[in-house]
């Protein structure tokens, strides 16, 4: 990482990429060139002499993880009498692709993002981009710092706890939508695990097929619940491969 | 949270509790009942006059969570030139069931650990109560801290990077050791998933057979890869229902 630095320093950084960075984040970073890695997407990798490449990669796997330990504590504190069941299922609404895609464009972080992929069939470079920058936050400035900027110019700006509460997120009515518009026969397979014995608490696995192929798998405690999940993993895989 | 805090304050502390506690610990705790709740296990849940439950899962989500950004952050130092593949994959490795019991045992938090269950019955009992712990710990003394301990007290002492890093789990030699032993038949039953067009990465699906019922799926983009998935699932299942 440091050596990567000591490479990059041979560069100068933009005046204006300088000025516009620290309008988004609120603050002066110690370390500019953590945030410029942070917004190389992968298809615009730097090769190094030894040939290693530089992205945002492995920033956007540290700022992940700080990002879902801070919204975390954040559940934690906002509902003293919920369970993990519901702080686990409100993380995974808050952090979905969609809602940190939309949050990068709305702090305008897309249009700092250098990549070389028409922006369209790489939908969630935008939302990568941002979890590197709070990586590169984390690195550059610490936790508290992090879990400020995240409360203050994400949760409480965009993330409306009581609305998102409500929301059960279908995704059987969208691959059904996606399969209509699309002209494509899709159907369900669906069967119970072998679980037994002891427990009685059945588990069920269910198939989103599409002509005799499966575009995605689901897993729950009832078809409903399988059925949702194939639907959910068939709707990624269609965004990678359709 | 705090109602419960108060709730619990009536019953005092014993002392050898905290005597144990600070050795584990290595400091002084300023709030001890969160450690308290960190250790109830669910079993042994307190049910309050609101009829709710208080246990130590909604601390475990929150630990469960620093710990992954700790060691994410850890791995990301540790390794200045691995991707962030490597970086996910030797996190899964450090922060698995059997790890976290063990370590849970070694530093005897285990003995502290408040359950109606049997033992054997509930084998990550253990480690999950060393994730409420660091939940605990970080309401209590914050990000850094905690941070220490699980550097100092976990890593350093109980991991060897070096050998994990060479060791791959074999799921599926586990899994025929065990159907061999159970005298169960088992087999595979793999397919391509269909992926399509743009992309050509290849998605197969392996599931687990025992007789004619699915014991685990997997996911990957080799047939090994989705069989070692398969094989992984099946073995946690077999925990939980064998």
């Amino acid at each position: 990482m440091f050596g990567l630095i000591f490479f990059l320093r041979k560069k100068k950084i933009s005046k204006t990429f300088k000025k516009r960075l620290k309008e988004i984040l609120g603050y002066n970073p110690r370390n500019f060139r953590l945030y410029e890695i942070a917004l190389i997407h992968k298809s615009a990798s730097l090769r190094l002499s030894d040939g290693s490449l530089v992205n945002n990669e492995r920033l956007e796997f540290l700022g992940d993880a700080v990002l879902s330990a801070i919204i975390a504590e954040y559940l934690f504190f906002q509902y003293p009498n919920k369970n993990e069941g519901f702080l686990t299922e409100m993380r995974s609404k808050i952090v979905n692709r969609d809602m940190l895609n939309d949050v990068a464009m709305k702090i305008k972080l897309d249009s700092l993002v250098i990549s070389k992929v028409n922006d369209n069939t790489s939908q969630n470079l935008k939302g990568d981009a941002f979890e590197a920058l709070l990586g590169a936050m984390f690195i550059d400035r610490g936790f508290k710092r992090t879990k400020k900027f995240i409360e203050g110019q994400f949760l409480q700006k965009f993330v409306d706890l009581k609305h998102l509460q409500k929301t059960e997120t279908n995704f059987k009515s969208k691959i059904i939508e996606w399969s209509q518009k699309n002209k494509q026969d899709i159907s369900f397979e669906s069967f119970e695990e072998s679980t037994n014995k002891s427990k009685n608490t059945p588990v069920f696995i269910s198939h989103l097929m599409v002509l005799d192929k499966v575009l995605g798998t689901g897993k729950g405690n009832s078809k409903k619940e399988a059925e949702q999940k194939a639907a959910k993993e068939a709707l990624s895989n269609i965004k990678k491969y359709f």
